[in-house]
């Protein structure tokens, strides 16, 4: 088995380098290459994406990404900065179907911003759809605008769109995840504004009588917006476009206060898939040792079960992660008193002597 | 002063009643005339926005809404659905100013999901685009999709676009509102994905140079819904598009944990307004008489304020709510022990006596 490892920029190198770690010491005879993206496959290769990092991604079986982003890139070209390397990747594997589990640890329920009967014991799982809607949809540009309310006037545009097999599949996706978990789907619309989420929701619905043990229901957008800071634990699994999926997936895991414990896998149809944090590149705390390495650790995990068929060894890092947290070791971000504050590394070290 | 008052479905009537009785009172010489809406203006007239309704309001100086929606009419096809009423009159009067407070009262700060130290004192003024963006761009609709994923199968697509001007004045209004406020202006964008909203970041970053007594930042979307939950103070005021401010005015409303007690505002150019309660129609408990009033008459008060020119006929009803939730009464929505349950009507005449 072969595994990408794009480590990216920020604190990306220092994540990324704990999990590979937690994966050796597992000894599962994968075959991991390195290569740069984001800012560093720019500095390398003068593009976010450099064709030698594309072609190792496309060939593995998995990708195990960091992080990318940073400050000094903002004023480069759009095709040139670091987060087109991601859409770059999800476009060219056709990684249509992200996991975002929003998941409240027991050890760390006091660190979300809600009150701890709110969270404690929250357990979402996010399936946001990445390869369509407004994100790939074309036309899209400048242009001298052709009518509306100041015609003449320069304007931008872009295109949402969705075909009833892109929906479809992502659909098949969020119900098949339910069936393992307890069987609640929430889709989220604009129904009532968009055309789009219109036929988002007729096809949601369609497929769902395929799946006649898993309970359904429609949710406008700005209402899951709300629902998810009023009762979050309401929700089993979530299933949403692209664009709404980018905020709402975001929101819930701040709801956590633990954005650096969440991971998250993309996969194709093939299996293919890119397991990241669900946080960014942290350029401001990049390289002084205290970022918290158990997203990328679980990320990780993931890869094992989703793309390489590892079930055991998946729960062997969770159940490892899981150990180190109930010994009361805590990089900084999770830090509370009366718990072991502990480095980027100690932890990596801590999860492989759990193994 | 003309006021047209469109009650609406649900709770709607019960809430505007209260809030015509505290304009009653004050005297004002106001000229106020009713007329039905949303699922109201579809059993009287076959349409959510019948062209009576429309005529009143455009000759309006203001109007009163309460809240258009009901269960009953989700099989409705989309254009007689009562909530096309509310994107008929924003777009038939140019509404395009949408003014979302987001004020967490001391009397109420335990009502909130987050802990109270992140929002005792909060108060955001979010500023949502509302005649432009993907809400109302052309072409939309259903088709063949022509590429893409699946060419050939059935597509639906929608058009998002800002035009510079359309940009510049909701960016003028936000930079003035900050103005009298803590002189902050945090412009949301997806800048990193989307056309138009690189447009949009460049045109607001050029309207800031005519503000230099204001200081403003960019976030994307997906980060303004997670600072929102992480620390919401940091906000002055949010200035942002159609569709994201739906979904983060909403968020921010929930934040509060009293969406029953914030109003809005949605200007055009002339002044002219529509002003209702943020939250929705709840025909749950629709006739019931434990609605809470106050969003609708705070409504009122900023029609005073903003469309009428009647700043201290505003004040008055705004120190009178303040004194009604001082002396502890509460409607159900807001109740915790030690205070007084109230009913809508009751609530409505204390803020009569506190006049
Ligand atoms: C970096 C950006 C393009 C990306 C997105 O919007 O999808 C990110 O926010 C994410 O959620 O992975
Ligand atoms: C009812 C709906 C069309 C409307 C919107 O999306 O704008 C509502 O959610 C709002 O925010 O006023």
């Amino acid at each position: 088995m072969k595994i990408a490892v794009l480590p990216g920029d920020g604190i990306g190198p220092e994540i990324i380098a704990e999990a590979v770690k937690v994966l050796e010491v597992l000894n599962l005879g994968l075959e991991m290459e390195t290569a740069p993206v984001g800012g560093a496959g720019y500095e390398a290769a003068g593009h976010p994406l450099p064709p030698a990092t594309l072609k190792l991604a496309q060939e593995a079986d998995a990708i195990l990404f960091g992080a990318v982003g940073d400050w000094k890139y903002d004023t480069l070209d759009r095709p040139l900065r670091p987060e087109q390397a991601i859409l770059g990747l999800r476009k060219a594997l056709g990684l249509f179907a992200n996991f975002r589990p929003a998941i409240c640890y027991k050890e760390l329920t006091h660190a979300s911003s809600l009150k701890p009967e709110l969270v404690a014991g929250l357990d979402i799982l996010i399936i946001r759809e990445l390869t369509g809607d407004i994100y790939f949809g074309a036309p899209r540009g400048r242009r001298v605008a052709p009518d509306g309310h100041f015609p003449g006037s320069e304007e931008a545009f872009d295109t949402m769109r969705y075909s009833r097999p892109e929906i479809e599949r992502i659909a098949h996706v969020a119900f098949q995840a339910a069936q393992k978990r307890d069987k609640r789907v929430t889709s989220v619309d604009k129904s009532n504004v968009l055309e789009t989420f219109q036929l988002w929701k007729d096809v949601v619905t369609e497929v769902a009588k395929q799946y006649p043990d898993v309970a359904l229901d429609h949710m406008y957008v700005d209402n899951a917006a709300m629902q998810l800071v009023k009762e979050p634990k309401r929700f089993d699994v979530v299933v949403t476009g692209n664009m709404f999926g980018d905020i709402l997936s975001d929101e819930a895991s701040m709801l956590t206060g633990s954005i650096g414990m969440l991971p998250s896998a993309s996969l194709n149809d093939k299996k293919q898939g890119l397991y990241e944090p669900s946080h960014g590149s942290a350029p401001d705390i990049a390289g002084k040792g205290i970022a918290n390495p158990l997203a990328t650790i679980l990320s990780a995990a993931m890869m094992l079960r989703f793309s390489l068929g590892m079930e055991e060894a998946a729960l062997k890092i969770e159940a490892a992660v899981q150990k180190v947290l109930a010994d009361g070791l805590r990089t900084a971000d999770i830090y509370s008193e009366g718990t072991t504050k502990v480095s980027t590394s100690q932890m990596g070290d801590a999860v492989v002597k759990a193994l």
